[in-house]
């Protein structure tokens, strides 16, 4: 692939995401406004694929996703990455952190770094940006009323900021998912540690409509590891469900389960299957293997040939 | 077919199911003394079918029926034939009500005629006898302890006996069920009123494995209409289920169910798809038709062809 | 209790059975011809209590056992006993193996030693008898026209028989089960390894159903050791589910289960609470003992009291 | 009630879902600066109750409003309200819709209006602001570097701005849902139509536990109209659920459920019961309205009375 888009500017975290995806660094990376236009622009071909947040974002665009990948022309989930939520507070140098009057960030940044602040910077006033990114940029080319910035290491690193203090951040140890999305036709091989999403809308609003929904996947022997009611936007009280499942289209029990689905509820939206990025094995039970499935339909056609 | 067995000997309600047959009137009929008996005449080529009780007969081999079919080689039910339970009292021309002080009758026979003997025959000695045939066939060839004997009208008539009192069962309305069984090689057409029966040996104790079990029926639509656990006879406390379940082979909703119960339990028995006696048509849930279960299939080839 | 009955004659297994509940031998023990007649003296006051075989009987009645109990008066199983099945083959003193021609007992008996008697006695005729007790008492107190009967050891030792052979059963290991049955009012004590009896009327003949009855036991984690759907009598098609589940009516998971058993289908019958025979403590998942219905139950009334 | 707070500054979509609420116009109204801040004027007393948006938000603190309500001491959601979205255009009196060249507001606001901005004010440059209030607020008291501000009505109209443009959000008809959050003790009536907010901790991560947890709603007859996985933040892969249930934790069925689930998962928060915004009744199964378990459990306590 040769272009890429992202949830800009330069500087996100979802960039950091991108940067980590083989050949990227070497790729022509254009930036977003927000998910829809990163998805616009796959769409219309003018980009491969967009690096998009789903999870935990300190950046925003995080629920509604999943949802515009849902909605209008069929795309597809190539790949997942985990970043590491971490920050610095970066100047220009010569700044030191006792003029520091006013810092500019994200307000998801400024959320998540309330701790160090109120200990270091207590009297320091906020002034909101519209992401980590932009916030060190203008340190740089702008004239922003602030004097130093929140943002992601790597940042800083590459703008020549200096850093005034670093893993500012209140929780160490989280992290954030982002998704590569094209076009369809390039479906990731089965690693054996995939994920498949997909979005179901749920056919009538009565108790047992999701357990049926959900059942198909238990049933099959596929585990679930996210699950969310959505609603679609028509008028409250209608859903789609957006779920990962732990498996690939490829496999015989997620391919059961996927046709069930569609029996269930045919506007069903494939949206990927692709590695998971911590690369760890599910435990599949032992009686749905794939090699259980061949040899289920060895037997079951041994009974029709009599 | 050209011969067949049945649980004898003649003039059994099961000879009477037998004669439902078409064809069977005309062809050789060889009366079999158990269920395992007839069985192995099937086994053998002996015999091309077997015709047995499975619910509710009153001259028993009910509940060892299916335990017989589902053992040893494999056979096949093709028909279900469903006959009234209704008995006579019937003695040789001449001998009236009054002077019958013994009655001649299999156990389950008297069992299910008391109301009308305690009325009528207060006094009357009860002789049990191996079936209701051989109590009726006794009076004409034989020299039993007994003046009249409770049966089928049927065998009665065929006798020349004469009937001393009809519909004599306590509940009218009753019926029996039977099984036409043969070796595998004739599966008969789906009618789309059908029943198919397996045994499924439960692959664990535990609360679940039952559940687990049923649940590959429910979740692709597929209605029971008989279940039944049976103690495998290796020791107590492992089991088997027997069960009927509403549809055939040959539909798509059942031959998934199927295959995954192999999955679950291999050693699972198909013991035939066969259409019902009454001729019910099973209402399908619309998302477990063969129609959508092409769809979706269609629908899943599309994913993976892009 | 002074006063019992059960499934006669004197010397059936069932009598066996009987003999195995303390204070029963000094007792007065009543024969009764068929399951019906046993739980009539019980519900007249006639009798004390019932036992009567519901699993694997050679001497029949065992599938109607269960129906008879649930239906009309309320009864309770108040004890479940196993007795192996293992046959003799007796006669009087000087009779020997060379000299029997014809041998009688229950037709299940001579079923269930086919292999033996086709090695030792392949000449003998079989001489049908209402039960193997009936066919030893004959040799003593009658003139049957047979040498030597198939019964239970301790019938031929009580009645003075020799023995010409034992333990001829094809299947050694094998058990039956029967339970002792009484009025309301004798609940017994819950032991930690007990079962639980009822009959449940299906609501409503459709998919689901039966899954929605079986939920009830298997999400509050209660086991069932036994599954059997009923037809009603009433017509072909309407069905009751007569299940053993795992626990004791003591006990709050169970308690649960019956409750939502009853919303379910009202009409459900509870057939008593009683140790198991085989004394196994079955395995309760963890988050449904007493112990953490008591602890829920705490946080709950702790939210209420706000 | 006296105090209440906001997701601030005045004018936002949550100041209006707060003036929903009886009393609240004439009382104090607090605003914060985001959920985190809000619910602590809740814990420590400031604030009697905290009016967030917990669904389609177009000024963010979304899906981790629901998290901070979960998380840290104990909080009780005791009101519903649904709030239109709909969006102005507004700037001083005398600046007319020629002469915007630089338009400011909220980035989810923004985002929803791209279809009228691009018809209408193609050129526009886009300002972000931290929300659509303070963009408004900053036309009348500060000194922005726009002319006009996307902002609700009822903030336009007091401030005194005049309307550019109205009803200019994409989809018309959509709705935000916020939530009124105080501190136990205030625990709604049940009005028939209610839902109930908890928060479970998934127990493990296997195939089977997401479907245990929701079997208990299911099994009980209780209707789920929300359902979110979430990571706890511990690390990835362990995740709690948070759901909204049909019902009201003093209907029989709902407080089972709740009971059974904090057998499974003891760490499970109520997080309250209140009336929903759009007064739906939801239909109850017959087998679970309080009427019915009210008769299980007398026919349960008649039988240990025996």
């Amino acid at each position: 692939m040769d272009t890429y888009t992202f949830l800009g500017p330069e500087g996100t975290f979802t960039e950091m995401a991108l940067l980590k995806v083989p050949g990227a660094a070497e790729a022509v990376r254009v930036p977003s406004v927000n998910a829809a236009a990163a998805l616009a622009k796959v769409r219309s071909g003018e980009c491969d694929a967009a690096m998009l947040p789903i999870e935990n974002s300190v950046e925003g665009g995080v629920s509604a996703t999943l949802d515009a990948i849902a909605s209008g022309q069929a795309l597809r989930i190539i790949r997942e990455v985990i970043v590491p939520v971490s920050f610095v507070l970066a100047a220009q140098p010569g700044v030191d952190l006792g003029s520091v009057v006013r810092v500019g960030t994200h307000p998801h940044a400024w959320a998540q770094t309330r701790i160090w602040a109120d200990r270091n910077i207590p009297n320091a006033e906020y002034i909101p940006v519209t992401s980590t990114g932009a916030a060190a940029h203008a340190l740089v080319s702008g004239a922003p009323d602030y004097q130093a910035a929140i943002c992601a290491r790597p940042v800083a690193e590459r703008l020549g900021l200096a850093i005034l203090a670093e893993n500012i951040e209140d929780n160490s140890g989280a992290v954030t998912r982002f998704v590569l999305v094209a076009r369809p036709g390039a479906l990731p091989e089965a690693t054996g540690a995939d994920k498949t999403t997909v979005a179901i809308p749920l056919p009538e609003d009565r108790p047992g409509a999701l357990m049926e929904i959900l059942d198909q996947f238990a049933t099959r022997g596929v585990n679930l590891s996210r699950i969310e009611s959505r609603p679609t936007g028509q008028f409250l009280g209608h859903y789609f469900f957006s779920i990962d499942a732990d498996g690939h289209i490829a496999e015989a029990r997620m391919a059961e389960a996927l046709r069930a689905l569609h029996r269930i509820s045919p506007q069903i939206r494939f949206m990927g299957s692709y590695p998971r990025a911590d690369a760890q094995v599910p435990e599949i039970p032992a009686h749905t293997t794939d090699r259980v499935f061949d040899q289920a339909q060895r037997w079951f056609d041994g009974l029709l040939a009599e």
